[in-house]
């Protein structure tokens, strides 16, 4: 646990992102009509850890399932997450405009271009996990559907948010604010775990596993997001630092400190660890080393 | 053409209205967290015609296709079609505040709700499309996914959105007035017949006519809503009329004249019967009546 991160991997994620930036490229096309595509594409691209897609993509590799399948799940949950984000930062929810050092997408293209451009960005998510040309199969393609609008709906991370709204300057307490956070953003981490698996057929136990880990790494993606909040400035970040505080929002740091959150998401860390050990998957180093990163993160 | 709508039209209509109606409700639950499930149910339940499921469902009918993926392939159009028209309402697009004569989902929830139950509105869709009990042939799941994403995405309905948006006060000429009416509007009635299609497996030809009819019917039914916005007020037409003028938008009676816009309707009506006898389908009778009744809506 929290060894340093190997070379090996560093390289590895190295060569999965540009992978999938260019994937990202080619499928978020340029030529939708009346600057569509150039809002869309400034969504996407060239920004961002793609820690989504680093784990759809190392689950694969785990489950020795199809790269060809795992690439477009892996570009499908990214588009999800961007379009939340360009969603989420428009004036009418958190009315941030700065985004990964960027202007955001509303502040560059106007409210209702980024509104158009996140509808859209959905429905491409779903198009790319159906490629038309038979080279998916077909219970794949409808699984990966399933997970992926699960992960994305009221169930999932839209509800999440609705939660979040609601939830200003309300006193949550753990369970309550882990509630949220399971559907905020740990839906489609899990999400990105859970597709990955899915590229394969692994037994259900190995799938069971590894959600455990994805729901695990979830919680602790959320738990060290609210420490950098806190921590970082906005220049590392690349986003508004201390919004949260800022917005009287309830953090895991306002409900039990730092110190505190920072041995929480140790301890949360450490039982996504287990539930890797408990698949009895033979070459989870990457997704070991996902999960220290996701810890180790400083952005 | 245009023959008076029979009685046996009228009772089909009313009995698929009150199906789609009930299984809308069944699948849009009020469970989701945070007042979005209410949010969501207010956008989609009670109101509207149903032109797109029952679209759906009649082409099933006429390809003898299954009932139970017609009539989830019938809610997951109408829910595009229901969040389309909530992402449209809000303020930073068209900023209307009365829809189906009732206040729009933002004026009632807020903005920040009505962006989110469009956003859980698109996803759950989607989640309709692939029941994830086996119920349906992963084939058909996909093929019905693939479809609705194209019609709902930047080829599609959100593309055409972008070029509307992108038009206020340019003078369209009529390819491209069509060409924008074929994204916005005829992406989602066209697949509305091709979803319905896909509940079977008819023969190319077969759903090339279909195709070609569902072409037809989303333009006329484009043309006829340009001549309600000048010739029915808001109370009949349930929303703000006269807006596209007001807003300086081109449309087919400021590109042709009243007259001329309302015979084009009948002649691209009359292509789409046509392309319905090509088919050679033997129970076509209730798409026939459904393309009457787009041309004599009053609403």
């Amino acid at each position: 646990m929290n060894a340093v991160i190997p070379d090996t991997f560093a390289a590895w994620r190295a060569a999965r992102q540009a992978e999938v930036e260019q994937a990202l490229s080619r499928f978020v096309r340029a030529d939708a009509p009346a600057g569509l595509g150039e809002a869309m594409r400034y969504a996407v691209l060239d920004g961002g850890k793609r820690l989504r897609p680093l784990l759809v993509l190392a689950t694969c590799e785990a489950v020795g399932g199809r790269a060809d399948a795992a690439l477009r799940a892996a570009c499908a949950v990214e588009l999800i997450h961007a379009y939340s984000l360009v969603h989420d930062d428009m004036p009418c929810m958190d009315n941030d405009v700065l985004r990964r050092g960027k202007p955001t997408v509303h502040v560059r293209f106007g409210e209702a271009q980024a509104l158009l451009a996140g509808d859209a960005l959905q429905a491409l998510a779903f198009e790319l996990l159906v490629p038309g040309d038979a080279t998916l199969p077909d219970a794949m393609s409808a699984r990966l559907c399933r997970l992926l609008a699960l992960a994305a709906g009221a169930d999932g991370m839209a509800g999440g948010q609705a939660v979040d709204l609601a939830s200003v300057g309300i006193a949550l307490d753990r369970p309550a604010l882990e509630a949220m956070h399971r559907r905020k953003t740990g839906a489609l981490l899990q999400a990105s775990v859970t597709m990955g698996a899915a590229t394969a057929s692994p037994a259900p136990a190995v799938q069971a596993a590894l959600a455990d880990y994805g729901a695990h790494l979830g919680l602790a993606f959320q738990v060290v997001d609210d420490i950098l909040d806190v921590t970082a400035d906005s220049a590392t970040l690349g986003k508004t630092a201390g919004k949260d505080a800022a917005a009287d929002k309830p953090t895991f740091v306002s409900l039990m400190g730092l110190a505190e959150a920072q041995a929480y998401a140790d301890a949360v860390l450490a039982q996504a660890h287990a539930a890797l050990e408990r698949s009895g998957l033979p070459h989870t180093a990457t997704l070991h080393a996902l999960a220290d990163w996701v810890g180790q993160r400083r952005s």
